[in-house]
Parts: C-alpha cells; sequence; structure tokens
C-alpha cells in the first residue's frame, strides 16, 4: 500500500511537478499528511526535491514546489550502434547530464572487446558524474533474448553475443538491461517526445527495425523477436538481401541500398548525414533513391497500418535527419493502401529525437523504473 | 469475492470437468465447504449439473461428477456471409444444438434485409430450443466499430450498416455484439480447436482477414481495425485492386483470384468447395493457381511473422479446405522470408473448424462470457 502510494506521489511530482504538496494531494487523492509522510521517504531516499516556491494562486506564504531531485539516481544508456558506440546519463528529471561517443567498425572486431570498450566509456561517465547510477540499458541493432543475449545483429556481425553478461563484468553492482534499439528509441519517444502510446515506430539507419508500442507498453512478440521490418518483403520477387531471403524492405529503403541507388560510392563517413547533405543541395540522384526508399517504407508500413492499426507512425533512428524527402512518399504509399478506412496523414511523423532515441531510451528506462516503482530503488540502496 | 470464487468454480468445472466436488475444491484451494455452497449457487442458477459418478480412484461410494449444465442458457452465434447466413445455438459445455443456414446474395439486397432474414432464422432456432439463450454475437466479413456498426464490409457491398440495432429490434432481449469475422474465428480456434493464445489467425475466402490473438486476447489496434490482411501489398506495382490500391493480397489469393488465375468461370454454388475439388481431381490450372496463392499468402505472412513473432499461424474460414494445396507455398515462402531468426514449419497449421470458425465463436463468445462470470449470467437472469 505505502509502495503504491509512494510510487504515485513520485509519478505526480516527476510527470506534473513541479508541484506543491497541496496540489499533490490535489493530484493522488491522498491526505495532505500522508503526502507529507510519503514526500519525507522520497526526500530522504534522495528521489524529490525542493524546487523552490510553488504558485499557490492564493494570497499568503507559496509552499515549496517539489521536483524530482535532479542530484539523485540517473539512468545510464548505452549503444553499440553500427558504426558508433554511445552512452549517456540522465537525471530524474529527464535531462541529460554526460554523454559520451566513439566512431568504431564492429565487423571487424570481436564482440567482447567492443562491450569493454563500451563499459569503460561508461565507466568514466560514472566517475566524472557525482549521483549514484540507478540502473543501466544497452541499445543495439538486433535481436535480444529476454535474458540479454543479442540473437543476431546482422550489421553488428554478432550472433549468440551475451552482452548483458559480458557488460556486468566490468560494470559491476549496477542493474543491466539489454533491447533492441528501436524498442528503446520507442520509448524514448514516448517519454520525451511526442507522447503517444499506440504508435509504429521506426528506427532506420543501415538496419530498418520498427517497435510496436500498445497503450504505452511495448508488443514484443512471443520470443521477443517482433518489430523486423527490415526484412518484411516489398518486391517479393526482388533484389537478393543477406538474410537469405529476397525483396525485403532493407535492400530498397537501407542506407546502403540508398548510398547505391544514388550511384554514390560509400562515404568515409556518416551515410546519412552525406545523404541529407546532398539531398539538402539538390543532387538529383539522391532524390530520386530518397524518393524510391520512402515509396517502399510506405509500402511496407501500409501492410503494418492494415494489420496492427496504429495511432500514429513515427520516422525515427538517423533516418528522422531525412524525413523531408522520405515522408512525402511515405504519406502517399500509406493513404493510397490502406484504403478501406481513413488514414489520417497527420498521423505520420519524425521523430524529434532521431538518432538519440535508443541511447536516450536507454538510459530513460532505468529512470522511468525509479520513478514507477521509487520504494524498490529506495530497499535496494538500503540493502547495499 | 463470492463472484470471483462463483467463476473460479465455473471455469474448473467448464475447463477440466466433469470433477466431483473434492477435485474441484483440490483444483481452486477452495474449501470442500465453500465449493459446496457456490456448486448449489451454480446449480440454482441452471448453469452446473450433477454428469453422473466421477472416478474417484479410491474405495468407497464415487461422488458426483460436475460439469456445465447442457440444459442451462446456450450462446447464439450468427454469421453473415459473402454467400450465406448462419445461425446456431452452442450449450455451456460447447456442444453445437441447433444450426441453420441459408444462401444468399448480400450485394443484391439491403441489409437491413438481410439482417431482418437473419434474425428471424435466430427466432426460429430460439423457439425450437427448450434453454434460454444468454446473449449473441454477429460475425461479419468487414471493418466493425465497437458499438456494432459494419465501418465497411466490402464482400457485402456494406457501409456504415448500424448491425447491433438492427438486430436487436428482432431479437429484444437478447444482448448482442458484432465482431469481425476472422477476430470470432480466431476465438473460436482458441476455445474449441488449437487452443493457441499467441497465433495469427487467417481467414479465408472472398475476403481475407486476420486476427491477432495475444496471450489469448484479441488485439484490435486503435480502432478496432486491426488485422486487414487482405490489403497487405504482396506486389505493391501489380494489379489493381477493388480498395483502390494495387497488388493486395486479396488479388493473388482471394477465392475470386485464384479462380480467375485458373482459368475458369465463377462457379454458380460455392467457390471454395469447387476449388478443392477440381484440385483433388489434380487439374493442373487450379493447382498452379491454389500454389500462387499459397506463395502470395505465405508472402504478406512472412512480412507477419517478422513484424508480430507469434507462436503459431493457423489458416482458418472456407480456406481451410484448400489446405493440402496452399500450406506447401506458404510455409516455404514463411520458412525464406523469416530468415533471421529460427522458424518452426510446424508452426503453420489449418484450422479444423474452417468455415464453421466464425459463427461457433460468435455463439462461444456467449458461452465463454457466462464461465468467465456466472454472477453476472445469474444476477441478470434475477433481474428479468
Amino acid at each position: 500500500m505505502r509502495r503504491q502510494n509512494l510510487a504515485l506521489v513520485m509519478a505526480a511530482v516527476a510527470d506534473a511537478g513541479p508541484l506543491s504538496r497541496a496540489a499533490v494531494a490535489g493530484r493522488t487523492g491522498l491526505t495532505r499528511a500522508a503526502v507529507s509522510s510519503l514526500v519525507d521517504e522520497l526526500m530522504t531516499a534522495g528521489l524529490v526535491a525542493e524546487r523552490g516556491p510553488a504558485p499557490s494562486g492564493r494570497v499568503g506564504r507559496p509552499g515549496s514546489a517539489l521536483g524530482p531531485d535532479p542530484a539523485g539516481p540517473a539512468g545510464l544508456g548505452l549503444e553499440v550502434g553500427v558504426r558508433h558506440l554511445a552512452a549517456c546519463l540522465v537525471d530524474l528529471t529527464g535531462t541529460v547530464r554526460a554523454t559520451a561517443r566513439a566512431d568504431h567498425a564492429p565487423q571487424d572486431r570481436d564482440p567482447a572487446d567492443v562491450l569493454r570498450q563500451l563499459a569503460d566509456m561508461a565507466q568514466e561517465l560514472m566517475d566524472s558524474h557525482p549521483s549514484p547510477t540507478a540502473g543501466a540499458a544497452l541499445a543495439v541493432p538486433g535481436l535480444v533474448t529476454p535474458d540479454g543475449v543479442v540473437a543476431h545483429a546482422p550489421n553488428l556481425g554478432w550472433r549468440q553475443v551475451p552482452a548483458a553478461a559480458l557488460l556486468a563484468e566490468r560494470l559491476p553492482g549496477v542493474p543491466l538491461t539489454v533491447d533492441n534499439e528501436a524498442n528503446l528509441g520507442a520509448q524514448a519517444e514516448r517519454w520525451l517526445g511526442t507522447g503517444c502510446a499506440d504508435a509504429v515506430h521506426v528506427s532506420a539507419e543501415a538496419g530498418i527495425g520498427a517497435a510496436l508500442l500498445v497503450g504505452g507498453r511495448l508488443f514484443r512478440g512471443v520470443r521477443g523477436f517482433a518489430g523486423e521490418l527490415g526484412h518484411v518483403p516489398v518486391h517479393p520477387d526482388g533484389e537478393p538481401c543477406a538474410c537469405g531471403s529476397r525483396g525485403c524492405l532493407e535492400r530498397y529503403a537501407g542506407a546502403a541500398a540508398v548510398v547505391r541507388a544514388a550511384g554514390l560510392r560509400e562515404p568515409a563517413g556518416d551515410r546519412v548525414a552525406d545523404l541529407a547533405r546532398r539531398a539538402a543541395r539538390g543532387e538529383e540522384p539522391v532524390l530520386a533513391a530518397l524518393e524510391r526508399a520512402g515509396v517502399a517504407l510506405g509500402t511496407a508500413l501500409a501492410g503494418v497500418v492494415n494489420l496492427v492499426d496504429p495511432a500514429a507512425v513515427v520516422l525515427g533512428g538517423a533516418y528522422a535527419e531525412l524525413g523531408d524527402w522520405l515522408l512525402p512518399g511515405m504519406r502517399r504509399e500509406i493513404r493510397a493502401r490502406v484504403a478501406v478506412r481513413p488514414w489520417d496523414p497527420g498521423a505520420l511523423t519524425v521523430s524529434a529525437l532521431g538518432r538519440r532515441g535508443p541511447v536516450l531510451g536507454a538510459a530513460m528506462l532505468t529512470v522511468r523504473g525509479v520513478i514507477e516503482d521509487p520504494a524498490r530503488y529506495a530497499s535496494a540502496v538500503a540493502a547495499r
């Protein structure tokens, strides 16, 4: 009971704060006395802080406004991308407190070595940051089993990599989760972006993944492998794909395919940034290749919309930077192919978080965990 | 509390019966005395009956075995198909007690007239059956809103038909639901067929729909329009579809498309039965057309499996009768296109209920409702 009430107060303060104690009582339906006692407990645990005077709307001494404690526990976000490693610390207010990034080429390296480098980056961040780290999550572009094994991440060249176990060796004492980058990007969008609870979140770059949010929760499928948008067939008799099949979406809309279709050589640096620069300059072959990619994305997403009837489709990941050129084709295809029902073109949007989504979502996973069950965090701290 | 315990006892008796009172106590964790009192209440409500001696496994007088009362309330299933109307009554044991069927051509008729005929068929069934009817559900091949309006059923030629309201006029006092036929067929499969709780259930004939069962519950999408498999694009630049788009699955795998691809004229009677007869006879063009349809179904379903990661895919509806000829192509395509993960070919099966699935599911919806909340049924009866 007290555990639930702590969570009620913490959520009110985090999602609607800064709030006075009276306002918290009003929102939660708890008595002022109960709120005061619960707030004391949350302040002792370092989760809630006085953030200055609260607007009371009434004459007299204003109550002190409560918010999540920015000096409280932070969430650690980690990411192994196709060409980069990233880490960040996010505090209880959702503010990014520290970030680190490194380029890398995972195809040429032992996965354990990659994760060692990432753990070292994370350790450095944590050492430089005064707050405790309540937990960490790792985003990877691949299929992850519930026990944190990367079953298959083709664009990293990883198969059956026990990522959770490898990271835990280097980050002892930090509770750790591993998830698909689209899943974490979708949750970041919900927590820090559009907030839509029923969305198909597309995370595209080298690979193309999707996450399905249903009532604010991830829909994972029976084995946790839902959302493999990149291998949905768009031209069944089309180009062979590295997965062994033909005509998969990735062969038409993945970054490598777009670079190839535009007649470009692989750039030394960031493929998506290079495409965006060229598109902004009006290079015709790039515009045509992006148009074709948008049509392929729209075709596959029309199938998804027909199947799962979401409230929104969000283009996230690095491809958010290509939204100006991808969206027209996507929108046209979805509208044409979702003909048996009304489809609101405004339901297709571009993520503002873009390629930062997965690592932010990874950090926010811990932050939201603390906010939704502050008692668990407090007792874990007490047990140390 | 008592309401929950009534439901516990009812479910034990219905799902594992016949059971002695002692066995019910063992399964539910309730005391023998509590079980006896709850059973008395369920017997008074006409939901549970003594079904003869129970195997006790011990020496002495055997206890009497309890089962759902076959003379208890029945569920009424109704269906408007593309070429037929159907109605059935199913008792609490899941046994079909009465059925009625009529051919019709809904495209040439006022929907209100069709529903009037169906209601008359239903009334005749109920009049001839001694048990009370606890509720009814109507299965239609189209998109249904939560308030029972058929928003669009292209193969019936229906748009914005207030089916629930029209039926209620003719069937006063019978609680009524309207749902998509694939949704009801999928639930029938769960309750009377394979029992799989996480499945994609394909219901195919003139139109092609699918239902997604997740943890035993229907996944309906934000507006209740999930599962439109028939308009998933399989050849994006392909044949124009009646929906206004191109290359939809229905254009390659729907019954009319198969008849056309086989070079046949539209048969006067049942298209699927005609195709099955010809295929069994070995008519080459029919075999080729069914192979092509299986490949198209498999292509679309590969996308579905990639997206929602189900435990099983079930071919239901009238197409279950074509399973022998459709399954090889379906299985091959799914296996080839779900290459990033293991896919068990045994996870693709044919429904044993076939085209009877939707109307049986419609009747079972009421039966399951009574079993899962017997107190609600009992109090509704008491209120009359």
